[in-house]
């Protein structure tokens, strides 16, 4: 399913020999067969980004893309001119195969940073991909599968509107997690008839509100693409309202699935903050929650530590976000255990074990709110990060 | 030892039964015995910062303190009016005993957040304490052991100036470590004779590159303290500069025992930035590498993962550290396995196994540096956070 979901595009996930797993798929292809090749990005701000990323962000530029190359195994970052190198042939092979020039190409990449990819493996798996493309389910399918890294499970999302035009949306991110966006790779399409222009704010709305908001482990990576491909095929032209909605679902609907499979995690953590005098001062005491270690480290234990939180809050400064400590309340899945920034109802009475946990700050001091979600942080977190063959 | 090695102080350390642990000592109390009573203090920057913290940030602005009572076993944190009243009381009984005013007496507190004091226990305490005060190095050594927590060993200095003059010290501090401030207690004596202007400068210029330099968990606490308290009992006006350096040096020895004994650690991690604009611009970058928690995990599983380390450097936003990605080296233990923003030499050839490890950066943009201090994560951090008895 996934990104085969809309009309007009063909997928495929095969197994190149790039990644060091025997036999793992490693290799995704989609392509937009129109009428339409209209397409939009974000990518990662990190200074040091990867070539596929400067390679892409470069081509998404004029608002076309005709096909999008992925490949898990390694991210070709920091990998200098040898590395754009290997980012523009894998680009021509592909414009080769579906009769598109190179500047149409998109090109994303995942793994170990620092490290060329063994390009004759691309290019061969390029060519293999080709061959393999398809509309069906399974094709869709096996293309969020050949994406993944440390992800236990493929991601995805469908999404029909009324009026029956599609999204349909893969992504792949597990660990090094952070706004701005997280390590993840993602391709959107539709098959509603829009134009670059709207996509682009469609989806710097969009992932302003799902990718910017979600955060594993604080750490922001050198790949991160987000790519939002329309072919048109359904020949409608959605309500531009519902067209943004709809693109906002996917991409909250995709983020809400990493912090479900982010590294080691046993609790998924959405924490809102209300009462904030902005929107900004609300996502900044949210962010500051979110990036407590200690915060995360008791929750894997089970304790809904309200210390931890409003130390976290206290870090903000004042005019970032105005308000008054002696006013603050925080809920823990739905127990108001810090009342007035003191104790509240003890904390034993909060039930932690669902996987589920909401934090609910309300500051007091304003009308505006926001929601952010991170993970705990467990052991398995520390052993998948500290315990690989490197 | 401790603050004892400077003339005219006496300290003892006591079983107070507020700590959960059985005969565990957590009551210090440390008494200036002049004939100054001449005293500087920073404190957290931490908005909940806790009622110890809000009474002696107050009582120290005149730059006279008479004595310091510490508790571990509690942080009176986020206690409001009752909290504060404690501190206020425990002022007081000292004040009594000591022949001070109760605005003369600073109290600090550690331990978890949101729970007032056994108040009795506590100025019962005060009393045992003051019965037991001495200027021996075994009741110096008891003070450093009566504020730990999850310190492994107790922390002190003792520095003698080649004229004579002395200063003392020690601290508590091992998670909830990070800028501004670690999660720490600290009290350094001198028997300089020096006014409390001369202190305050020497003190903000000393933990500015020491107790703000260093990281072990990204999390600010509530309760940071540190007090420096003047006797003038060898009877030496100091040299100037040497005063500050002296003073510089024995927060940075503290500092860096706070790093030995991080939460977990096994590994002590020294990141120096060097080739920066400005200093800030190197601080900003050595900060954004120490918060990683990607490279702490890869550093306890020994694996000197560069690419964990540009990438947290391409975090750091542009006007704030202006440098070439492709111009930045990366040595670690000596080895220059980064080199212009690409691998270099193999991080096979890197020596893991010493406790301490050298990050060395070079921006290649100017001539500023800055060095800051982290531990890496492991698995016995997250044990100690996550699964303590709440």
């Amino acid at each position: 399913m996934s990104v085969t979901f809309a009309k007009g595009f063909t997928a495929a996930g095969i197994a190149a020999g790039i990644s060091s797993v025997e036999g793992k798929k490693d290799l995704a292809l989609v392509v937009n067969n129109g009428p339409l090749d209209a397409a939009a990005g974000v990518f990662t701000s990190n200074r040091f980004c990867a070539a596929p990323v400067q390679w892409s962000r470069k081509q998404v530029a004029d608002g076309h893309i005709k096909a999008v190359i992925l490949n898990s195994g390694g991210a070709n970052a920091c990998t200098g001119e040898a590395g754009y190198e290997q980012s523009k042939a894998t680009a021509e092979t592909v414009a080769g195969l579906v009769g598109a020039k190179a500047e149409d190409i998109a090109v994303c990449s995942t793994g170990l940073i620092g490290e060329l990819l063994p390009l004759d493996h691309v290019l061969a798996g390029a060519k293999q991909a080709y061959a393999a493309l398809a509309d069906t389910d399974e094709a869709g399918a096996d293309a969020s599968h050949a994406i993944m890294t440390t992800d236990t499970k493929p991601k995805t999302v469908t999404l029909e509107s009324a009026a029956g035009w599609r999204i349909g949306g893969m992504v792949k991110g597990s660990g090094m997690i952070a706004p701005q966006l997280a390590t993840m790779l993602c391709v959107i399409t539709t098959d509603a008839v829009v134009s670059a222009g709207q996509m682009q704010a469609a989806l710097n709305a969009a992932a302003d509100l799902s990718f910017n908001r979600i955060d594993v482990d604080g750490c922001m990576s050198t790949n991160d693409t987000v790519l939002l491909l329309a072919s048109g095929a359904s020949g409608i032209e959605p309500d531009a309202d519902e067209f943004n909605e709809t693109v906002a679902k996917a991409c909250a609907s995709l983020a809400r699935q990493i912090i479900g499979d982010g590294e080691g995690a046993s609790h998924d953590i959405r924490i809102t903050v209300t009462g904030a005098t902005t929107e900004d001062a609300a996502l900044a005491c949210g962010r500051a929650v979110a990036a407590s270690n200690l915060l995360k480290c008791a929750i894997s234990g089970n304790d809904p530590n309200w210390g931890r939180i409003v130390s976290s809050l206290g870090t903000v400064p004042e005019d970032v976000a105005p308000y008054d400590a002696n006013k603050v309340t925080v809920d823990v899945n739905g127990v108001r255990i810090c009342e007035n920034g003191g104790a509240g109802r003890d904390r034993s009475e909060v039930d932690m074990t669902p996987r589920e946990v909401h934090i609910d700050i309300d500051l007091n001091a304003g009308d505006a709110q926001a929601t952010v979600w991170t993970d705990d942080l467990t052991h398995e977190y520390v052993h998948i990060n500290a315990d690989y063959e490197s």
